[in-house]
């Protein structure tokens, strides 16, 4: 049985290295990139090369970043906010609202004893001092509705408690657009306990 | 509304130019090659540049190859048929059977009418002479099970009919481990058709 040629196999295994992409999906991508203009393959290899080597984490919000700090701790114009988040992409889900002007803390990950995960695996050390430091009037909790990310906006709202600060958490309710018949029960149990008089 | 900064967002959308890789794959593809060794993920970056810059076709059989003819070409030792295939990786789903040790000719697509893609637009003009200097006994058409597929196949069974050589296609019927439920119905009636005596 014949081994495929090397360097088509080596990008296969290569790309097959990414979490969720099979080898049928490596080797439909690999014949892809052959057929492409070799300008924009390269562009590829270059956005990977130096998205990894120029990429960093903003040493105040641990977002990612090109400069430390990032765009978003150094705009003072913002309002004196802080939205606690699971990951630096939250960001611009939360940003598209426009809905929002405050500053972020990234916390790459939430609580999950489960996995080994505690406190001290996630960027929480600093989110006290920013608080004080930059006169912040409020925060919001915007973890995941999961056990996970209840557990840490839970043990968030507790280390802020000596602050006195108004703490905040994302309401739960229906999406917009959905049918109820295909809205879990859980989601709508919460959707009337948070019911709004109208 | 923030924009997201360049060098991650640069690469989001690199990958979000791949068919089959919408945004969020991007986004999440990004993120997990940001929190990789840097090796393996110049590793990836120098396989594609050398898929791209390294791989050939076989001057001969069209196969992707890193030199010209390929190895299959050069193998003396495989038996006397010609497999004539769409795409270059169907070889090593046919390898792997491990009944086939003939020659391929990778036809880099089908006849499509509608595509605009005529035998012009396929690798087919040095299949004669292929088959002429080589001795080549029979021609397996290994094209899809499709309307271009088949047509493809029928176009080829015709113009290779003035050479006399012996010309076959796949066997048509129910894939092993299937349930005859789920197999739709035009299988079924080629099962039928191609039933074998026990």
């Amino acid at each position: 049985m014949l081994k495929p040629q090397t360097h088509i196999i080596k990008l296969i295994e290569e790309l097959n290295k990414i979490p969720g992409i099979g080898k049928k999906t490596a080797q439909r991508i690999s014949f892809f990139l052959l057929k492409q203009e070799k300008d924009s393959v390269m562009s590829l290899a270059r956005a990977i090369i130096d998205a990894r080597e120029k990429t960093i984490y903003c040493s105040s919000c641990n977002n990612i970043t090109d400069t430390d700090p990032c765009e978003i701790c150094l705009d003072k114009s913002r309002s004196k906010k802080i939205c606690v988040i699971e990951e630096p992409f939250n960001i611009y889900s939360i940003e598209r609202t426009l809905l929002y002007s405050g500053y972020y803390h990234v916390l790459h990950g939430n609580l999950s004893p489960i996995s080994g995960i505690g406190p001290d695996e996630l960027k929480i050390s600093n989110l006290k001092s920013r608080i004080v430091e930059n006169n912040i009037e409020e925060i919001i909790l915007a973890t995941s509705p999961t056990t996970e990310g209840n557990a840490t906006a839970h043990y968030i709202s507790e280390l802020l408690k000596p602050l006195n600060i108004k703490v905040s958490r994302l309401a739960l309710g229906l999406p917009i657009g959905a049918d109820i018949d295909f809205v879990d029960s859980v989601t709508i149990a919460k959707a009337i306990e948070g019911r709004v008089q109208v």
